[in-house]
């Protein structure tokens, strides 16, 4: 992967990257050609080749543009998850948000992370891993902030209790736009706060 | 869809779709053509299209028999789910079998919902509903029989307890098998399970 120098390079690059993202999410990675990515983007391949080297070069770019937008949209609630109740209002968002959209679509980082498990493309299956990690650490921060203002109980364990509430979403998420029904992403995230409630203070 | 009338054929539409399980389990819908399947299954054109008219006919074949699969690797527990206990146990055995494998793979009946619900593709999102419904049965009959046996509160929901199960264990194992770690799986059953016992009598 290389940078371009050019304003014209980073616009082409960056159209390229936006353009992966909207194939990988219909179409799966594996369903998506270097090809179908030119088309898309209108570019060329030497533009192509000029910034990547395969299509699995794209998968980390695309990855990390999905996790900013997450954070962009979530971005007042995630910097006031430092209570019970900052927590619960983002649960409750994440249900009003998700079903304001008839859950139209699966988180797309899951999705992506999904596909890189099973077929563990080319050993990118850490990548996965990462993102999971990169959007519990919002988490983990307000989770912190609990503990050193004495409402989190000192044995409990921030970063795990993070990953739990990323589990429980993404798993309700996908339950909820398979059938269309707000009660399992309700009722997962629910889960998640009591167990959290139970190791505040 | 159409049902062959010899053993001969039977075995050759099963060889179709324990194939299609296996390309769709490691490439996707998206990524395997009818070809991919013929080659892997050894058959030709002609046997494929006296009994599938399409790739996406394959689909729900290989969602059932992926359910059908973990029904049968769980038939003991999914048996004895008329108890807190017996719940318990379930999810343990589904902690020490996913780590047990080292997470090698995400549950392909999951892994295939959340390619449906992620293009829709041509209206099969309702064979991921469908799925999950099915494998939340097993565990909504345990859920009756407790609260017939006055185990769990009458103003209980079996069935969307159970979904909540389902869901806290797709989301915990996708992040595991991801992580490589048996802490998000064991830490989003274990919130599945404190509400359930919050439930209990």
């Amino acid at each position: 992967m290389r940078t371009p120098t050019t304003s014209r390079g980073r616009a082409v690059r960056d159209r390229l990257v936006s353009s992966a993202a909207e194939l990988f999410h219909a179409r799966g990675v594996h369903g998506t050609s270097v090809d179908d990515v030119l088309e898309r983007a209108g570019a060329g391949k030497g533009q192509f080749y000029r910034y990547f080297d395969s299509k699995e070069d794209l998968v980390p770019e695309v990855m990390a543009r999905q996790i900013d937008q997450w954070v962009d949209r979530h971005a007042a609630l995630l910097g006031n998850l430092s209570s019970l109740d900052g927590f619960r209002a983002w649960c409750d968002a994440l249900v009003a948000n998700s079903s304001g959209r008839n859950f139209a679509r699966w988180c797309p980082i899951a999705g992506l992370a999904g596909e890189l498990v099973q077929a563990d493309r080319r050993g990118l299956r850490h990548i996965g891993a990462a993102a999971f990690q990169r959007m519990a650490s919002y988490l983990t921060a307000g989770l912190s902030a609990m503990q050193q203002a004495g409402e989190l109980r000192a044995d409990a364990d921030p970063a795990r209790l993070a990953v739990m509430f990323v589990a429980c979403f993404e798993g309700g998420l996908l339950v909820s736009v398979a059938t269309g029904d707000e009660r399992p992403l309700r009722d997962s995230l629910d889960a998640a706060l009591a167990s959290l409630a139970a190791q505040t203070v």
